[in-house]
């Protein structure tokens, strides 16, 4: 592989790819596909639809099935860093199999809270191979959660605090009234105090089970358990993401 | 005018913007062109070279300019408060005066540092005028920035804080080492105190005039203020944006 390609191809829809990601999916000679276990099915077909919809030519396809990754570790940062090496060893070896120009498709963007570009710094670090990089931009599912509230996420000049449900249950920084919560699989909004806080949380978002629910978090955040849990059980996974302001 | 769409179109590189946002221009009838005054001719001009290439059919387009703005007031979310009153009145005239379906191009995505869905309520809240709208989100500049450096935003597992140069020259809150900084006249890194910050800087992300600049803070911040002064003058505006990490 002389070229690796990585492509941000929005939050769901098909339709919110740019047609600079297009254009780049077009150049590739072969996607990898990073599974993360059967549970998650459901997004590596969404991904090959997207792809089918697009290319204008043959394409290969190879499966990177990432090793597995203890996901209650007392030591984050460390066991993160031990999974992204054996990550980088096996990305090492698939790109050495291939020839021409490759890609990798992320969901909503490379730049928030994925660990692809890390990888890739990783394979290029350990000095086996050599190719060129570049990364394409897409629409984060901040952008796509906002779009469908009809919310800006600032307050006029203020800032916006984006963080995941680990941090945001050790509590927001002083100053800091709104925040954009990613990663979130233990509902960490129920930890916030106070009866003035409003809540904006969507879920699938831009894909046809898309759930949207907003109001005062005190009033809604039993239903959003409720119907996270509920949705969660019945496709066996969950994307979701929330705004809260106090 | 009975709907009215709202549209992200990406920093500037007119392939940024997406198939749902090209598909949503062309439901369009007559498009709102927010028109700044003189010195973003330039922007007002890419626009509407990105509506030219992209609309299969003909469409209208009527120039809405804004209303002058204290630029450095002492009560600044009054003064804005004032101005977007100003604006959701004009906007309404210009709504009432046409018929079908409008939209409204917005630079990176309408729910980051932009006014456009703050003044489309506003219209609606008057009571004068009714429509349905909706948000069509975009590429920001954030993922550009970092699109072009490479880089993700987060450390792992730790959170971003994106804020305004305002905001930055009163110090980040306790506890955030990371900081995406936009609406940045006035070179508020130059504050940040310590030797070990990075700076990733980006002006005129995705157009033919892009520059990037990275590195250590104190050895770049010299050269980032000159060439940001040189392109400000020789071009009469500039958009920039920088991520800056502790």
């Amino acid at each position: 592989m002389r070229e690796l390609l990585v492509i941000g191809i929005g939050a769901g829809d098909p339709d919110q790819v740019t047609i600079q990601a297009v254009k780049a999916m077009n150049r590739a000679d072969v996607f990898f596909v990073i599974g993360k276990g059967e549970e998650k099915r459901e997004l590596v077909d969404l991904r090959a639809t997207i792809l089918a919809e697009h290319m204008d030519h043959e394409y290969r396809v190879v499966d990177i099935i990432d090793p597995p990754r203890n996901r209650t570790p007392s030591d984050y940062a460390g066991v993160v860093d031990d999974w992204h090496d054996r990550r980088a060893q096996l990305f090492e070896e698939k790109f050495a199999a291939e020839d021409g120009i490759g890609a990798i498709l992320v969901w909503g963007d490379p730049s928030l809270y994925d660990s692809t570009l890390r990888i890739v710094e990783r394979v290029l670090a350990r000095g086996n191979l050599s190719f060129e990089y570049s990364v394409i931009p897409g629409v984060t599912s901040a952008q796509a959660l906002a779009a469908q509230h009809r919310i800006v996420l600032n307050r006029v000049g203020e800032p916006v605090h984006i963080t995941t449900g680990r941090r945001l249950r050790e509590g927001l920084p002083d100053g800091v009234d709104t925040a954009l919560v990613m990663l979130d699989a233990e509902c960490s909004f129920t930890h916030i105090p106070g009866d003035q806080v409003q809540i904006w949380w969507g879920a699938y978002l831009g894909l046809p089970d898309e759930v949207l629910i907003s109001g005062n978090l005190r009033e809604v955040e039993d239903e959003i358990v409720r119907v996270r849990a509920e949705l969660r059980e019945r496709k066996g996974w969950i994307m979701d993401i929330y705004l809260i302001r106090r």
